[in-house]
């Protein structure tokens, strides 16, 4: 069941299918509330089709993508009262990226947000420990494990880093959402895009 | 004097003139190498015209921006021998941005290259160092102090998080390089996107 109205074919974000997760869809992309956001409004942007890399997508698709990117990053920031935002692409695995589908993180950020966990830049932090078990965090949902604290580490070494630094929070944070939370909260987003002018 | 063969207006990265760092322009963007990358072929690529955010840019800007970042992005991959890509936006002071002229980070990645800097994820704490100090290297480069070290912290708290994690490296690895070595590899690249397809 999507957060869309009229929408059908399920959409899939690598193996996954993400449909009821699913606040926008263009032409050639669509935008995906996260299942373990590192802040409010933490989203995703990807393409329709399932590639691994920038360079495998044509130019009407990564012209597709970063203007749903820019349109999405102006709505976040706007709807999550912030006024900056991290966009970052791990374009394949020795970037870090562990699902196998070109997406960006989009990232509101405001002033002091990532004080208590480290400071501004505390955010590659947590996007590193995000990224690192977003394939992960989507097997267990799908499993039925979602409510799993999902705080095993993928790689012992970042985990560690992460949490010497943020020992409290991480658990706390990193719990994957429900599918009723996200589809809540892909709903109202998709009724705010409603709202974003399109250039 | 510029690095590419009958450039002639001085082109600007926020205010500074960066003219003999750039390999690219694009009708609406340009590519430059950088003062001090992160690892080999890290360069950034931006609008000619300099505003802060990627919602000030026009649709076609966009287009042109990551248009280009995705065409550079398979150049430096091959030149450099890598196989993966760092792609990252700072939009926004809050977000860590320290020139106010969009810029998109691209950083070539290889298995096992920041191993001894911490793993694959190193490289955001390199970045966060690196950004942070971007405005102040070229502040510096501009002075005439290129050849200092420049490790003196823009945040207290960033400089000791890093440094505790890199020791050894960080002082060596962020000190800005001369005109004459960007230049060089300016000339390299410029050439090299000659050999790159324009789709």
């Amino acid at each position: 069941m999507s957060a869309l109205k009229g929408a059908s074919a399920p959409i899939h974000f690598g193996s996954f299918i993400v449909t009821p997760q699913v606040f926008l869809t263009t032409p050639l992309s669509f935008a995906l509330v996260n299942l373990k956001p590192i802040l409010p409004g933490h989203v995703l942007v990807s393409p329709r089709r399932v590639v691994p890399r920038v360079t495998d997508l044509t130019p009407a698709e990564t012209s597709d993508l970063f203007l749903t990117v820019r349109r999405v990053g102006r709505m976040v920031e706007r709807v999550y009262g912030a006024s900056s935002l991290n966009i970052a692409v791990q374009d394949g695995v020795y970037a870090g990226q562990s699902v196998p589908h070109v997406h960006a993180h989009i990232i509101p950020r405001k002033a002091a947000d990532l004080d208590h966990r480290g400071g501004t830049d505390a955010v590659y932090d947590l996007l590193d420990g995000e990224e690192g078990d977003l394939a992960k965090a989507y097997k267990d949902a799908k499993t039925g494990d979602a409510d799993k604290t999902g705080d095993e580490p993928a790689n012992g070494t970042d985990a560690q880093t992460r949490r010497s630094k943020f020992p409290a929070v991480d658990n706390e944070q990193r719990r994957p959402r429900g599918e009723a939370e996200m589809k809540a909260e892909a709903e109202m987003l998709a009724r705010e895009m409603e709202n974003e002018p399109l250039d």
